[in-house]
C-alpha cells in the first residue's frame, strides 16, 4: 500500500545525513497521501543507513497506524496535527539541525535578512511560546503541533514553510516530503548566515520589504521567473 | 558555437559546489568570449549533478539569447552589466557562500586585514549601497549590476575582483570564468578569517598599507614574483 | 582472553575518528567485563589507522596489564578510578572533541538548554574543580579520576553520563564502549549547539524542568517510549 | 641528490591539503639535511594535485638553489632564516590555516589555555611585532624571518615549536617536514579551541603553570611516557 509514496519518504529521509542536518537517527520525514488521508513516516529510532521502504509506518489522520511492523516516530502526532491544520502541505520534515536549534533555544525568531531567505520564506520564521506544564506532561508531541498550528493564527505556512519549536529544534514542511527537506536544508543555511552576521552586526535591521517581495514572488507565484517553465 | 567557452564555463559552474561555495542552485558562473561580444551562462535552476556543457546559454551584451534551449540565470543581466562595464573581465560569478553572505547580509565592507586578503584584492572588498525601491521593482537584476558599477567608480575592478551586494551576496569576477571562481574561494576563505578576527579582537584595524602592496605586487603586475616564470 | 570486547573495544576506538571527535592519537575508548573485574584500553599513542583488535591492552582494577605487548593509554588511571566508583557503567570514552574541551577550557558547566541535551543527559553536565599542585605532580591521571567521582558526589552517573575535566577534556561513559562514544558524539553536539545559542542569546536560561524530565524519561528508564520494542 | 629528503617533503606538504590546512597553494613544507647543509622546499604556486617529489627544489643556507628546475616557494628566505638560527629543527611549514591566521590578523598571541595545547607547545604561541616599511620594502621575506628569531630571543624553539607572523599567518616547525607538520595541525586546532573558548568567557586565564609543566613534560622530555617504548 502507497508503495510510491514509502520510496518517496524513504528517499527523503535518507538527504537528511547527506546533507548533514542529523546526527544518528535525530529527525524524521512523512509524506502525506491526500486522497486516502493516509501519511507515511519513518519509523522510531532506526538508523539511516539501515531503511527501507518497507520499515515506513502508514498512518492515518486520527494517528491509527494502519500498516507498518515498526512503531512510528514518536514525532508522528506532531505530523498528523500539521497535516490536519495545513491542508495544502505534503511532507513535513522534523530535524535537529544545529544552527536551527541554537536559534530554538535561543527563544528567537529568525528574522528575514537577506534574499536567500527571502527566496523561500516570506518573513521571519517564528519561534513558539513555551509550552505548559500541562502541555508537556498530557499528550506532549500532539501539543506540540497545536503550539505551531497557534503560532500561524495570522502566518500562512504556504508562505513560511518552517518554525522554531521552543527550547527544542525546527520543524519544517513542504509540497512533498523531498520539498520539506529541500526547506530544512535552506532554513538550516539562513539559520548559520544570519547568526554569523548578527556577530559582524549586532545591530542589523531585518531587510527591506521590497527586496523581499521581489525574492519570494520571482521564486514563488503565478509571476515567478526562476528555473526552467 | 563557442563549444570550448562552453566547457569552460560547464567546468568553472562545477568547480563551486567542488569547493563548497553552493547550497542547491544557488551560484551562477559566465565567461565571455570579447571578440564576438557573447558570454556563456548557466541555465536557471538546473542542479549541477545534471549539468552539461550543452545546456549552457548563449548570450549577447543586450541580453538576448543566442544560443541555448534552456533560459539564462535569471540574474543574466546582472553579468551583462558587469561585462560592459568591466572590459578587462572575462568571467563572472555569482554565490551565496555562507561568510561572504553574513558580512553582505550585514551590510558591511570587509577591509584587508592580512595578508591573504592582500594576496588578490587590493584593499577592501566593498558593499554596495541598498537598493531604492525603484530599482527593486523595476530591471532588478539589471540595477544590480548598476548599483554595482556605480559603487567601482573610484576602484579599480581589476584589482578588487568582487564586490558585496547589499543583504545579498557576493558577485565576483576574474580574467576568465575559472579565474572569477578562484576569487570567489578567496572571498569566502577571508570573508570567514576576518569574521573569526574581530571575535577575537574587534579593535583589530586594517592592514598597514605598505604591507598591503608588497603582497598584491608580488602576485600582480609587472613585478609579480610569485609562482612559476 | 576476552577477545570479544578486544574487537567491540577496538571498534568504538575507530568510531572516534569516523564522527570527527579526535585530531590525531587525541582519544582513547575502553570497555570493561564486569565479571572478571577486567577492563581492555587503547594503548598509548597508537594511530587509529594501524589499530589491530590484539593491539588491546587488557587491565585490573588495579591498574595492572594483564594481557598485552603495549604500553595502555596513558589515562589508563582514569579509567579505572571511574569503573571502580561508577559501578554500572560499562564503557568510557576520552577525547579533546573541539567545542567540548572549549567549554572545558572555559571551565563552565554545560547547562540543559534544550531537548538535544535532555534526551541523553539528565540535567547539566558538570565542569570538575581544578586539580592542586599535590595532585597535579602526584599521580595525575588517578587523581583525574577522583576529582571527577568528588564532582558526581551528588549526581548519579547513569543519568548524567559524562563531565568536563577542567582546563581538559570531556570524559563520557555508557553502559558499554560503543555506547560511551555514543554519549561523546551527543555531548560535542550539544556543547556546539549551546555555544552558539549564547553568542544568540547571552541571557538564555537553562530549559524548564518538566520538559527536561519529559525528554529524558521519553527515551530512558521504564517509560520509555522511543525507539522499537 | 637528497631522494629520500625530497620524498619526505613532498609527502609533508601533501598532507596540508589532508588536513584542510590550505586553500589552492597557500602553503609550504620544507625539510633539511643538517649534514649537507641544504634544505628541500616545495616549488612556488605548484598545485598539490600535481606535485612530484623531482619538482621539489634543493637551496643551501645563503638562499641559493642548488638543485631543480623550478623556482622555490617566495617564502623560502624565511624557511632558510628559521633553519640558520634554530639549529635543532629538521623541518619548517607556512600555511594560512584559518584559525591560526584570524589569530595572526588579530595580532594576539595564543596563550596556553588546556591541555591540548600544553601537549606540544611549552606556553603561549608568540605574535612578531608589526614590520616595519624597510623591512617590508626591503628583503621581505628574509626579514620575516628575521622577525620572528627577534622574537624568540628569550623563547626555545625546541619546546614552542610555531609563532604567528603579524597579519599574516603561521610558521611552525619540528624535527622534521613531517613533525613540523603534525605540529600545524595541533596549532590551527588550539587556535579554533581557544577561539571558542573565549566567546564562552572572554575572561578565562591561561592555564595553571603546574599543569602545563606535567602535560608537556609527560610527552616531551627524558621523563616522557606517552606512547609505546
Amino acid at each position: 500500500m502507497l508503495e510510491a509514496l514509502k520510496q518517496q519518504v524513504l528517499e527523503a529521509n535518507l538527504e537528511l545525513p547527506k546533507h548533514g542536518l542529523v546526527t544518528f537517527t535525530w529527525g524524521n520525514v512523512s509524506g502525506i497521501d491526500r486522497e486516502s488521508g493516509l501519511f507515511v513516516i519513518k519509523p522510531s529510532g532506526v538508523p539511516y543507513e539501515e531503511l527501507k521502504a518497507e520499515d515506513m509506518v502508514v498512518v492515518d489522520l486520527e494517528g491509527n497506524v494502519v500498516e507498518g511492523k515498526l512503531r512510528p516516530s514518536s514525532d508522528t502526532p506532531t505530523h498528523m496535527v500539521l497535516y490536519r491544520s495545513f491542508p495544502d502541505i505534503g511532507g513535513v520534515v522534523h530535524t535537529h539541525s544545529p544552527w536551527g536549534t541554537s536559534w530554538a533555544q535561543a527563544g528567537k525568531a529568525l528574522p528575514a535578512y537577506g534574499t536567500t531567505h527571502a527566496d523561500y520564506f516570506y518573513g521571519e520564521i517564528p519561534v513558539t511560546r513555551p509550552m505548559t506544564r500541562e502541555e508537556i506532561e498530557g499528550a506532549y508531541e500532539l501539543e506540540t503541533g497545536n503550539v505551531i498550528v497557534e503560532r500561524f493564527a495570522d502566518i500562512d505556512p504556504n508562505q513560511v514553510p518552517g518554525v522554531l519549536v521552543h527550547a527544542h529544534a525546527p520543524f519544517v514542511w513542504g509540497k512533498d516530503a523531498h520539498n520539506a527537506v529541500h526547506n530544512a536544508v535552506v532554513l538550516e543555511e539562513v539559520a548559520k548566515i544570519a547568526a554569523r552576521m548578527l556577530m559582524l552586526n549586532p545591530e542589523a535591521a531585518p531587510m527591506d520589504q521590497t527586496l523581499l517581495d521581489r525574492h519570494f514572488l520571482r521564486k514563488h507565484g503565478a509571476k515567478a521567473y526562476y528555473g526552467q517553465k
